[in-house]
């Protein structure tokens, strides 16, 4: 496995994700809920794009709320963007 | 249990939480304060939908201020979110 | 004990905590802070409402400054959510 | 000692501060990053106002780097409400 | 391996990255996105610019689904800015 | 050591600094991102001053890609602060 952020190939790993994002507009404050797990998740598969490790990886932390936290967490930062891409949905 | 934020079957689960987020708006700080928490729980069970998983884990980190105030976190990032969207309740 | 973020009954919790936020207007910069710190308490309290528990917690972590300075953390997020509440007190 | 965020007797706690911020206000961008470090301590003093315990806890982590750069985070989280305060020293 | 943010020997290392950033400008949200994830790298990079420590630490965490949520927290927070600076594609 | 955040003795600390930043002003991105390294980088050092015991942290966490990822985070929050003031070079 590749180490966290370190020494990616970034030109070959991008090019290997397809078009994924096109806008950050979202029709309702829940599908911006929604975009913003999916970033998190793309941050996760950009960093490690080895999908039989990241299956490997599953069973762990199974017992550990932290993770959930920390998750919860990358998700909230997202959805900071996206809420003011779409101007909170004022 | 899937591991925080990888491979996650983000259609089946999304439409498995049915409407849950219209609108940004909360009458007081307080209820905006109420809905962050909301959103904060929402992170974590769209990264585990398994409740019984969730159940096992409630008695750990029993004694662990450090996973509280990981909670208290994103409840914070997530009102700097709902404060915006309600212009503070200026 | 309830696992942070998971599965609170928020109905019950939130009609338990009472009126205790009306507004994010501080007098001055010194008792927004304070707000600040109020509301990462209450972070805490809505997840771990059980009084109980949260004086079980008390004695620990009485040798790790990580922990006072993750709550130092929660306050910095809050007290920019307050800030820009007052306009910076410009 | 008690736990970070948990319990605290606020009203007691905030009398004892005395007046120690009345301004955001900073002459230059490095005076302004270093009222986020004061911010930054404050968080520590009213999570855990004994001076014993702060004291006691000194030598710890003297060789954990992640303390000093968790440190350093919550100051850079200051420095963020700080600066926009003085409209970036523009 | 120096320690991280601990005395960088930054005008050294600095004239050693070479003009990597240009612009904050992107065509598309995704390309924001890799870019957010270049700036990640590059802050890892900037502080362990030892090739050979970095070839030597990638090994490690295979099984720790948290350094990559971490990562992709890193990522989050530049995607920030980074969607502020292209007035998020609006 | 002192512990981090705790305790400062900051007028000494902050007059032994000298003069290190006078404007958040950078012609480029990439300047503003090394100047959003110092910062993190300063963070520390009026955390810890002695540079004696800096020294001697350098070897720990040689291993440790979380440091250099926690590392990444702070350079992260600093550049939103930097870009800002720069208007985002637009």
């Amino acid at each position: 496995m590749r180490c966290p952020l370190i020494h990616l190939n970034l030109h070959i790993i991008m090019s290997d994700q397809g078009i994924w994002l096109t806008t950050l507009k979202a029709e309702t404050p829940q599908k911006g809920f929604e975009l913003a797990i999916k970033l998190s998740r793309m941050g996760v598969k950009y960093t490690q794009p080895d999908m039989e490790v990241l299956h490997r990886l599953r069973p762990k932390y199974a017992e550990d709320p932290m993770a959930l936290t920390a998750a919860s967490q990358v998700i909230a930062i997202h959805y900071q963007t996206i809420a003011a891409a779409n101007n909170y949905w004022k």
